[in-house]
Formats: structure tokens, sequence, C-alpha cells
């Protein structure tokens, strides 16, 4: 429910405007050096340019530590974390209380729990992705340690694609183009996109791709825990997932064996790693290759008709127009990249711990 | 890693050319009456005719009952299964001991375990899926109880896609086409073009899709345990599984806010149900619709070249050519479609179960 | 590791002189009214009177909520809470970098994780059972809800013992006698037989007993989960504790089966409930009754040698005198009530929520 | 509920009558020689001497390997195994359909899932013990690879015990004395006890011992998953059980700080290792001590009254008096002794992969 991973397990809580939203990160191996700023700039990372995509809302989103670090290392005791709520405008969300949004989940959390926060979303608000790229920063620390190296981006923003392979993008700084999608000229395109999605007061879908490079070979837990299956877990658990790719994902429906089968190199890597760096779903050694689509923002700046009534029995609702106070993104894909990215972390050193258990003849303890 | 599953958990057994494959299905309420030959029949339903599709294989796959059932009805403890292996020419398969076919997982599942059985690919061949096929029909039997519909059928090999929408094909009679695609011109085309394929020694990708009715509003525990995630683990677990996505999918990616929001119907329904039928992770009560993108079958009837060598390192190794012995199908998609319903079984029942632990205020026991 | 449950999952965190220790209760079922007056006060009771039993150290153990409680109902959200750790006299400890007590976990914390926060003990510090009577004094919620009744109490503290039985003493009013022994002429003379140990620097073990009256029939979850395996289990876990038994327990050993057989009544009841309440893991209605062991604290007023060195290998450490600075108590007996009641309630309402999942044909959602 | 482990994972399954019992062991190491005869042995050390401790039931107990071996060596895949269930007098038990037994679980299963194979004990049955045997045969196989060496004995049956220490007894030969107690004189005493119980028709209960000698230092996973407790669990879910306890046990309650207190040895070991090899629930390197108690088997030779009535409502019930037929041991320890060491095995083995996981630093895959 709201802990993720076997091994390495994120437990989050929060409300978007509770007191509080933050995590414990359990199972993380003692004795690392830990680098906090790095949490710190993750977050930062998480709250792109307001300008043209973010909501006004400004989110300091200043994390504090609790348990488990000491003298900057980790002790193998849980990872605690909070980040306070702040500027939270609950009064906005004051209609909600009887009202379920086009696209929203409002009406499925009051069916299913009887109650909801209705303030910012409550816990359905995607505010809880803070909590994962908090435990994700962590996480990558074993996996930068372990020398992977993980990099998402956003490769299409509504009809907007980046064409360009992997290699002639900016992959290394994704975090100073403000849409995130490290191509000056696609970046500008986008940028001007967007612009434009806003003053029709519309929001637009994308896509975020993630390339993980320098990979070990072997990670994964077939039959069930394959690295295609725990991906796509973390993946489509993010607010607003539609779908999720790996390698040439849906493409590959359209192709034939002889096109799809990757080719050996003489060194047993392959000629284009088409399977996107698992095959079995085990970890090939190559780059990891995967795509997740997001949905557009439902929250638009636009007249749209809400189901109004005491409560969910849908047979006492009417419908009633209205323009959706709140803020919001134009597009949610900047923000979702380090959320893909944060994932993707969890999910890899999970992996790479539970690794060290398939094999005998380790030295033991 | 071999066990499914939340509260009812399926743990799967078995190499493809081993004593046997099974599984072990706990957490099965009691007192239910089950009806066995059910399950035998999803068993049948996913070896599909031989002609065109199949595999030379027969797989009978008769299943023997060990526990968990008495008097034909449950008995709350484990429901275990087992399906021997027959008809297997191990012979074929002499040859990988020490080689690795392009597009399978011969080399990382080498490189997990240092050990594999590669004969029929051991763990790794599809054929441990018909384990699922027969956890999912008991599964199945919680799901039909409680009134929900799970209606898989193919809806693309390679370039052909069916065109028509669900409501409009014949959805009830899924196994009596022989492509599993259940519209009889559709159907028509693609036995066609499988011919062709076969016929060029070659293999096709495919799509399946997946619609339930009578959905349960309010499935789906957030965050990390949404419908969408549970799906997509339970899909892309499956065997040559490269895609997934739900509703629009990665349509969604290109479209605006005005034109994704599910607008109301003053019944509480929507008018498109393009989110489908999850929102924010939890079941809206409409039709839960995804689509599940599977890749060209790796063994196909030409010549290709091998990876040759002593073991796992990679610079002893040496390409060589060689047309793979062995049988296998053209095209998955049929097969999977009855694997497809089985996992989504498996996940919806599981969700069921945790649903009655979310609300306060039933009568306790 | 730091998660305890199936269900309703208690995420544990912190070290005695960390920033805060605290929880994360997942699982919690929405829509309950929650008197978050009475958690408070159950850390109150985990502190009794200081004159005698208690350390110096006051914990005022303030209590903060930070989500999944909202206008005074759970959420079905996590409830996430912390406490703030105040009038740690760190310096005390300082001495301890490089030495192992006698009878304290110094040398297994450093041997297992290769650091150790040795801070008043860190996270081995008995200071972490203060987040188990929150999370389970919100458990108790459930359970009280349900009618079940929790009632531990202190049983024995060195060599002397309660000899009344249950019907016969004040089980309402425990935490009303400062040793929590419900019999003023047990408490008086437990209180002065701790104040002999005290001055003679020493410090003694004790029994808590547990009755839980007004169960439901049928809790439990074999073969692996029995009532009797989850109880030992979150007994056992509790520091300090060395011994569990239920019902009989190791009279039992000793006993034929002519006297151990329990007797039926007509009412299908018996005679003397010598199996404490469960029966093949399950439980039977009539009352729970278990007792756990504690050893005496291992810190004394006394000189003692201390372990000192480098760091784990032995070979480099030599022994030293010393009478150990700190604050301690003569008995943990008295505390550890609290913590026993706490972990019956999260045992036994995780129980509840899993029985609701073991039988079918009740009405689904 | 049917799983037990956390990496290593032992799914059990079966009743006494049905077609078979087995089990699913998922996580085991791969690439270790297995001695499948030593899995054979353990289940014949299961079963002792018929004359004076056994039941008449001749239990050839041939275990059939399913999957997850290949070629004298583990895959790292699920191990399946099962034991087919012969010479069953289910005839016997015919009378339980409406009857519940004093002292065992009829009731209570009836209770939790409203039906119940009754033949044997169904699931209740400790036949169910032979698949704990058989997964934990396994498992020792890795902790004697790791050099563990795990030994468990009768140490008391009725009111007779085991005066002598560990190195005073014949604790390599356990098997070869016919009531499991490894001295001579205690054994000759104990047959000549049992023998008169039985001729008196009724049954006795005992105490098992566990001594794990050649232990690693820092196995346990605190805070929930202490040594300590993963241990209660394991014994407390087998048939029977009703006491655990580790080291002084509830000898510890009486003694005070300064004598229950381990003395340093300049090594790094303690004197008299009171503690018994845990502190803080984590290894100490030196022996693990443990006990667990039995109660008498409550089937007796003897006139007892049943519940008999037409269902669990016990106001529709009636006492009836009855010799059970049958055919059950007169004191179940000896048997208990192999699987107290399977659990051990099962425990201890998790532990030795979890702690693989607990340090950074380890080369990574």
């Amino acid at each position: 429910m709201n802990i993720f991973g076997r091994i390495l397990r994120l437990a989050s809580f929060g409300e978007s405007h509770g007191a509080a939203i933050g995590g414990v990160l359990d199972g993380f191996p003692a004795g690392m050096d830990l680098d906090l700023l790095q949490v710190q700039q993750a977050l930062d990372h998480r709250n792109p340019s307001q300008v043209l995509t973010g909501s006004g809302r400004l989110e300091s989103d200043r994390i504090e530590f609790l348990s488990g670090i000491w003298q900057g290392k980790s002790l193998g005791t849980p990872i605690a974390f909070l980040i306070r709520n702040q500027d939270a405008r609950s009064e906005d969300y004051a209609f909600l209380e009887k009202a379920f949004r086009p696209g929203h989940a409002d009406d499925t959390w009051q069916a299913k729990y009887g109650i909801r926060d209705y303030r910012g979303g409550g816990r359905a608000s995607a505010r809880e992705t803070a909590v994962r790229v908090a435990g994700g920063a962590l996480a990558r620390q074993l996996t930068d340690k372990i020398g992977i190296h993980i990099s998402a981006y956003v490769s299409q923003i509504g009809t907007l694609r980046l064409e360009k392979p992997f290699e002639q993008i900016d992959s290394q700084n994704v975090y100073s183009y403000r849409t995130r999608c490290p191509d000056p000229a696609a970046d500008a395109a986008m940028l001007s996109y967007l612009h434009r999605i806003r003053e029709a007061g519309d929001s637009v879908g994308g896509v975020v791709e993630c390339q993980v490079s320098r990979m070990p070979k072997g990670l994964g837990e077939p039959v069930f825990d394959k690295l295609t299956a725990r991906l796509a877990s973390a993946m489509m658990g993010i607010n607003a997932a539609r779908g999720f790719e790996m390698g040439q994902g849906f493409a590959a429906a359209r192709m034939k064996g002889s096109e799809h089968n990757d080719q050996w190199m003489p060194d047993g890597t392959t000629r284009q790693n088409l399977c996107g760096g698992a095959r079995g779903g085990i970890s090939t050694g190559e780059n990891l290759v995967f795509r997740v689509a997001f949905k557009p923002i439902p929250t638009i700046a636009r007249t749209q008709a809400l189901l109004v009534g005491s409560g969910v029995p849908a047979g006492e609702s009417r419908l009633e127009s209205a323009v959706l106070p709140g803020r919001h993104d134009v597009c949610c894909v900047p923000r979702a990249v380090s959320v893909v990215e944060a994932m993707t972390s969890l999910v890899l050193a999970d992996m790479c711990l539970l690794a060290r258990c398939s094999k005998a003849g380790l030295s033991e303890n």
C-alpha cells in the first residue's frame, strides 16, 4: 500500500495540506557516506521554473532528517525524514467537500475510503512524489556507489517529440533545461508550446524517457519480480502515469523476430540494444531504456462540469459548471523527471541488494 | 521472486523440461464451490491451434490438485497443483549448454545464477505461464462470484490491428477464434498473415487488450499498490511483454486536458471512460481497459548467429551461425490471452480481499 | 526489519539520542474516530514513577501526529507520528565509543553494522519501545471497537510472584499501581523489594502477564502465522525479553494429556482454559493468557569489567573496570507492561483485518 | 499464512489425508551442491521408533523433487517437493464431521473457515511438519556450508529432565537414541516412563532444547526481526508448542543484573553465555541456546467427552463420551526434535542471506 520495495523499503506518508509529508527508508546498508545536500538538490530539481510550467505554489520543500544517519554515515537503521507543508491555501479547496472534479481521483478515493482529505487533493496529490524523490535520492547514493548512472528526461510534450538519439542529447545537464528536455532547440520549442497551452487555459501530457547506463548484468528476480515488472510497477504508481514501455515497447508488437532479435557483438553486447537492457526480466548490462507516458493534468483554467452532491451515491448528484481554483502546472512531465529517476533508483538499489542473495559460494558474513 | 500477491499469493515453480511445473495458491478464502474443470479448460485455452500459430509440442497439460480442496470446496488452506512435463525433447537443446541465442534470456540467466537449466529454456520458458493460467483460473472463480467479468483478446498481430470498438466484437467467444481475435474478418486476416510469417521462417509480435466489466468501484491500494501499478507489474512479468498502457495510454501523452478529462454523466459515470477505469490508481467502476505489447518470439527458422563459448565471460566467446532446432510458435499473443486473463484475475482477486480491510465499521468477523 | 505486521504495518524509526523517534502506521482502516489523547496517555503510562523504578531521565514524550488523521477521523492513509528526543545527556556515553558493556548489545550491533550510534544505546535502546506504545495505542482503538479487552500487568519481579488468579486482581486499574502489579499487597512488597535492589546497586528481572478477554473466535493464520507465533514474535522482539509462554506454557511439558486437555462445557467453552485461548494457533474465544519473561537490566551501579578496544576484533581488546554512568531503571517490567499491551494490540488488530479475508461469501466491497 | 521467511521462503501445503503434502522453497541460492539423501534422512529421523513413542501409522514419507535442482545443483529457482499421503485410515475420522475433540483445534478451524477437512486433523495435523523438515533439510545445507552446526534434542519428557550440561551429552548422535534424548541413562529412563504413560492410556508433554554452535556474529534484524523474535515465531508455529525461551529464559526473571550480566572474557566471548547467544536480538557468535515446551498430545486412549452438534454454534451442541479412535504418539517431543532443527535452519539460512544486505562496501554483484 504505502511501502515500496523488498529489502530497501520506503514507507511514504502525508497529505498535501496536512502537517507534513515524509518517509522512512528501511534496509539501507550501514556505513555509507551520505551527501544530504544531494537529497535537498533532488527536491529542488522537482520544482521546475514557475514561469511557464510550474504552479504558483512555492514549495520550498526543506527536508529534515530524523534518524538513521550519524556523523555523515548511514547507521543501517531506518532513515526517517519529513518535509513540512507550507503555503497551503486550503480555503481554495473548500468547494471540493461535496464536488468531484473531472479527471481527478476525488470520487474514487471517496468510494474506497468513505472519507477523504479534499484539501489540495489530500494524499492523491502529486505533492506526495516529493517523498519518493527524497527516498530515491538516498537510494541513488547506493546505485552511484555501485557505478550505475541513471538519467531521465522529457522526450515528448503533447505532440512535440525529441527525435535525437540519446547519444546526441545533453543528458548530463537535464536539470538546466526548463522543460527537462536536454536539447536546446527542443527545449525552446516545448517552452513556446507550453506557453500557448497555458494561454489557452489548457494542459497537456507528455513522455519521460529514462536511460540507465553502466548497469551490472544480472539484476532482476524472475519470474514475478523481473526488472521489467518492478520498473513498471514503480512507474505506473506515479501520479498521472498511463503507460510504460521498455526497449522497443509497443513498436515491438509490429516487428518481426528477424528485425527485433538483438544481434550479438563478439563481446557479448548487442548491435542495437533493441530489448532495452533486459532479457527475461534480467539486466543485460547494456543501457536500460524505458519510457513512461503521462496524461495531461486534469485541472485546467476553463469552465468544466463538476459532479456535485452530498456524497458518493451518484443518484443524488447533479452537474454544475465551474472554473476550478487552485494553482496547477500546465504539464507534469518536467516535474516527473525527478520522480522517474527516484523510483528507478529505489528499484535498482533494491535489486542490487537482492542480487547479493542469488548465488551460493560468496563468503558468508 | 516467485511468489505473486499480497493476501492471495501464488507461488510458482518448475522448469520447462524438469519433472513438473506447478503452484501453491495461498490465501484463497474458504468455503467456495470450485469448478476444477474450468481450471483445466483455461489450460486448454492456452494451447491454441497448432496448425498456424502453435509449436509442434503437444502440451496436454493435465493438472493434478494436491491440497486445499475437499468435497468440491476450498478449505481456506493452500491449493497446490502440478502439471507433469511430457513430450520434452531435451536433446534438441544440448547445443545450448555453451551457446547463447539472440533475443533469448540465456546469457542473463547464466550471468545472474552462474548456472541454468538450458533444456527448453528452463524456467525462462513461457511454459511457466501455464502455472499462472491455472492459479488465475482459481482466482477467477472468486472474481466471477463477485460479478467481475474479465475478457482479454488479441487486438493486434504485427501490423494488423483490430479497429472495431469493444462493443462490436464477439468478446464472449474469444477462445473459439484461432488467433483469439474475436472478429471473423480480423481473425481470418491474421491467420493468413501468420501463415505467411511462418512460411518466411519468421515470427511476429502483437498486442493483447483486456477489458474488465462490472468492476466494483474502489479497488486499488495507493500510493504504491495502485491498480495501475499492480496490473503493470503483473503484465510486464509475463514472458515477452514489452509495454503496458491503461485507457488512452501513450496516446494520452499527446492529448490536452480539455480532451482527456472524462466528462461526467449525471449518474457519476463518464462519457468516454478515457481513463480506462482507474483514477488515482483506484477503480472507477467503469470498464478497466488496458493493453499489453509483446515482442516477436526470438526463435525463428532462419540462420542466426549464436554467441558460443565456455561460459559468461564474453571475451572467450565467438559467433557461430546456426538454425535453431526446437519447436516454437510463430506468434505468442494467441497464447498470451489466457495468461493476461489469469494475471488480471490474480490481481483483482487480491485487490478485492485487500479492499475488505480498507474501511472501519464493517461488522468484524 | 523495522516494519511489523501484514496488513496493519508499523514502520518504526529513531535512535535514543537522535533528533526524534517515531513511526508510520500503514493499513489503518478509514473512517474511525480516533482519540489521540489515549495515545498520549499510553505513552505516559510507559513512564512509571521515577521514585523507585524509573530512571532519572525525564521523557516527557510529547507525540506529534503528521498525517493520516483529519477532523478526528482516520483517513485510511498512513498515520505518521514523531516524538522529539529531549533531555539526552549524550556526553555520559562518550566512553562507549570504544567500550562494550557487559550484557548490552554494543558488540553485536558493532559487529553487524560496522558502525553504531552509541549515545544512549542508539537504536538498541528501549526508548524505541515508545514508538510501539504509540502505534499500539492506535491499533488498540481498532481492537477496542471490535470489543476486545487487553490487560497486561506485572506478575513477577525477581523472586516475588503475584499468586492470585486474574479474577481476583484489580486488572482495571493496572496503571494506578506503581509497579504495575495490580494487587495492593503485592505492589507494596514489590516496591519495597525494588528499593532494596536499588540500594544494593543492582537490578532485577520480572514477568509480564497479559490476558485478553472478549476475544473473537477464529483469529490466527495457520500454519506459520498462528496467533501463538505472531504473539511470540511480537513479544520476543521487545528489548530484554527472554521467554514467552501461552496458557500452561512450560508447565504443560510436565503434564499428562488427561490433565491438560481442556474439558468442554456444554456451551463450547472449556472448564479451565488451559490452552490460554488458542488451539491450533487460532483463538478459541476464551481469554488469551500469555507471559513474557524479561531479564534484569544490565546497567547496574556497581563496578563491572568493560571490554575496551579499538573496535570489534577481540584480539585487540582488554578488560577495564568501571561503574557505568547514565540513568537506568532498576527493573524494566513496570515499563514493559504498556509495551506488551501495545504489541498485543498490533498483532490482534492485524489478525482481525486478515480474518476479514479468510472466508468466501461475505458481501464484497 | 502458509509462507515462512523473508528471502528464503518456504510455502507449505497439504492436508493429512489429502493427496499429498509438500512445499516450494523460493530464494535458495544458485549453484549449491545438494545432497538429497540428507533430506530423505531428515524425514526418516522425524519418524521415531514406533514401539513406544510412535503412532501405528507408517509414514514412509518418500519425497519427490519436482523443480529447482539439476545435475545435483540448485538452480536458484524454486525447489518444489511433495510427499504423497499413504496408509491413511480416513474412516477412523468420520465421527469428527460433527464432533469436536477436547484439546484439539477442531472447533477453532471450523469457526475460522466455516469448513474443515476433519480426516486425520486435516491441515491442523502434525503431519504438515514433514514439509518443514524437508524444507529445513535443504536450508540446512546452506547453514552447513557456512559452518553453522545445529543440534536439537529432547531435554525433558513429563517430569523427567536431562540434567547434564550440553558438553557432556552425546549431541552428535541424537537420532540414535529412541527418545532423542542423547544420554544413555536418561534415554532409558524416559523410554520406561513413556511405556508406563502408554499403558495408562495417557500422553505427556516435554521440552526440546536446541544448541547452535559455530554461529557467525551479527545475525538478526532489529528491531522487529531480531533473532529471538524470528526463532520464537518459528518455534511457536510448531504444532503443540506452548513456550519458548532463550538462554536463561524464564529463570532470568528471577535473577539480578549482577548475576545475569555476561562477564567478558578477554577474547570478547563471555564466561557463561547466559544470554544464549543473542544480545539485542543479534547473534554474539557464541552458542545459541533455546528451549521449546510442548504440551501433551490431546488424543489419549481414555474415555473423554466430545462436543457434538451440527456445527459451530455451541447452543446446539451436547457432550458425548467416547474413546477416540486413530493412532497417535504418546509424546510428541521425539518427533519434534527434527522439526525444531528444520525451523532453526530455515531461520538461520534466511538471516544469513539478509545479513549480506546489511553493510555497504561489499563488492556489488
